[in-house]
């Protein structure tokens, strides 16, 4: 929209009218999940979304609200969150972007910004969410990568996981891998994708769903590894949906090798679909 | 070596003078640079060293001293530095690994150790060292890899910086890339391998040589980067090499993505001598 084009002073004052109108803005976010308390704002003020918000507010000099597609905890990492928040301050996209990375510290980047419609929110109009686990399967832990993958370290069968994987596919109950903390409306959850494969000594882990439970993707890990190392048959992932019992099933495993990898909306709001990997994360 | 068969006292005796004789074990390593400031001991004990000396202490119930194949920099990680030491202590070879991980922080691990003869000297039986150099090449920073990669916003010519490297092999004095600080004898080194690629946003620089001067590999980075972003053109490499003299080549560019891979040495001593990248590095 051009503005200084146009002298007569009572037109400048209608089209300020129409810029007072807000803006949204759609952000694709990339952190490191050990640096913060997870997503949400916290009274520290260490969590993602305050890194964000006071990064976003000093861009639009003004107070904003993010919303995110989905809330992640400490040490949870994120290839590609999705959060929108609206504004009344105008500014070009670039500035959502180089602009709000300068004043971000090194653990959160701002990959992309989008202006969008009011009909769009980064948590309700998502159709469904895509996760990654990444783990070292090798007897020696990874320095390098420390907090960056989880950890097994004795021999896991992948084609026994990749079995067990199979009986998440489609609409469950996953009470048995739903933390005690949840605040989901239902348990119920469709699993559109599992996908298991080996390279080398990493194993990665992919999973997309509609939404999931709170803990659900280190749950489902740790039970995923019990059956890799032999420890239960494959079919033991059917009797652990059916008995919608946390308790029987194996403990919560390490964050350190969980990215949220993604979000899918509908086409026309014109935001990639795919999990977005860059492309080191394996 | 079997010892409780004998009951003679004297036998005995016998055998134990043998053991106080030293073994020396060869050990490789992983690191994260940026928990330690660089390899070599330092008063604060914040070094590389100081954890593996302390660690390595605790297994054998005596002092030991570390000696590397290369000492790297603050902040410069290693996928596999070799480091030898000598010791009294007698040791199954696992508790090396998984004895001495146990009391190391999570920044460095023991990857393998092996026991050798007194010939064997980390540094000056190497007859190779590996780098590679890993380089985000995107508008926007990585969160997640922060300090694991360098990066450069702006589109690099990968072709030109490999006609640029082409003059790099062979042997040359390598004054124009040496740090003031350097103690090298010699500003003379092979180089007998440079290669670099792209998979992705991600630049993969590979480069071997019988060694490497202080800052060398950083400070050829910088001058790639710059003929990459066609600030110079490829040939300008052979005339900063020919010019010996660093004030006229491009700043140390900065450690982040550098790593030390790996280190050859004679095929007799049975140390695998190609540089050993855990997959996911790339």
């Amino acid at each position: 929209m051009e503005r200084g084009s146009l002298s007569d002073p009572r037109f400048v004052l209608y089209w300020d009218l129409i810029w007072v109108g807000v803006m949204r803005i759609a952000l694709g976010i990339e952190y490191d999940g050990r640096v913060f308390c997870g997503w949400q704002a916290q009274p520290s003020g260490r969590s993602v979304q305050d890194a964000l918000e006071a990064a976003i507010g000093r861009m639009a000099g003004e107070k904003v609200r993010l919303h995110a597609a989905g809330r992640t905890d400490a040490g949870v990492h994120a290839c590609q969150q999705v959060a929108h928040f609206d504004t009344g301050a105008r500014r070009p996209v670039t500035a959502w972007v180089r602009g709000v990375n300068s004043f971000l510290p090194e653990g959160v980047a701002v990959l992309w910004a989008r202006e969008m419609d009011e009909r769009f929110h980064a948590r309700f109009s998502a159709t469904a969410r895509h996760y990654r686990y990444l783990l070292l399967n090798h007897p020696v832990r990874s320095a390098i990568l420390a907090g960056r993958v989880g950890w097994h370290h004795a021999p896991l069968d992948v084609e026994a996981m990749r079995e067990a994987g199979g009986y998440l596919l489609g609409e469950h109950d996953f009470s048995s891998f739903r933390s005690s903390e949840c605040q989901a409306a239902s348990p119920v959850k469709r699993m559109t994708r599992f996908e298991i494969v080996r390279e080398g000594d990493l194993l990665r882990l992919d999973v997309s769903a509609g939404g999931f439970l709170h803990h659900m993707v280190r749950n489902l890990t740790g039970a995923l590894i019990h059956i890799g190392r032999g420890a239960a048959h494959p079919a033991w992932m059917a009797e652990l949906l059916a008995a919608r019992d946390r308790t029987i099933a194996p403990p919560t495993f390490m964050p350190d090798g969980l990215y949220f990898a993604g979000v899918s909306y509908p086409a026309d709001f014109g935001i990639a679909s795919e999990p977005a990997f860059r492309h080191y994360l394996v």
